[in-house]
């Protein structure tokens, strides 16, 4: 396939679920995943996946145990491996994610919130 | 280290030449790094690393050999392995890097415009 360049805001426009990861770009072995987000997500962690957010339009709160960490638009953030967190959105975010193509959205958690990426 | 947020707008300000990544994360074996380019770089390639463009801030034009990819703010481009390309811009863009840890910005052209990345 002949790689095309992607609009992120019209993929957004596309995804109109939250909290379901769609993929829209691979680098090697990760994929760059867009996800809209509101309301709480659950508390889980990847075991070896560093996972990277970054806000594109509004703003939401990673909770981690030991604190917060609000993101707002053009703040990313990177929750290393192994750290316990849980996205919060008072409003819809939309978020660029960046992680291991082998990375589980739910992690150890898993659950009903589980599902498997596609491309959008 | 505690992990912190990154503000991609501070971080550019930090950065006062174009053409020299710089790295504000990391991501398992991946650097994201930020980049303000103006003017024309050098035709390379890498052998076997994907690099993914995404705008910022201005436009700016990813040349192939076949054809020219512009990009606007907002918008993503992955440059497969092996593909030759050469950014150019005509004002002042700024744009977020993601590649493996072992790119090196000038892939196989070497040469001067050659930089060893740090950390902003």
């Amino acid at each position: 396939m002949r790689p095309a360049k992607v609009n992120l805001e019209e993929k957004f426009r596309k995804v109109d679920t939250t909290w379901t990861p769609r993929i829209v770009a691979e680098v090697n072995d990760f994929f760059v995943k867009i996800v809209k987000l509101r309301g709480e997500f659950v508390w889980h962690r990847h075991e070896s996946e560093d996972e990277l957010f970054l806000v594109t339009k509004g703003e939401f709160t990673v909770r981690l145990r030991d604190r917060d960490v609000r993101l707002r638009e053009g703040e990313l953030f990177v929750v290393p491996r192994g750290v316990e967190h849980m996205p919060v959105a008072a409003h819809e975010a939309h978020v660029l994610l960046l992680e291991r193509k082998s990375t589980v959205n739910t992690g150890d958690a898993g659950g009903e919130r589980t599902v498997a990426p596609e491309w959008v």
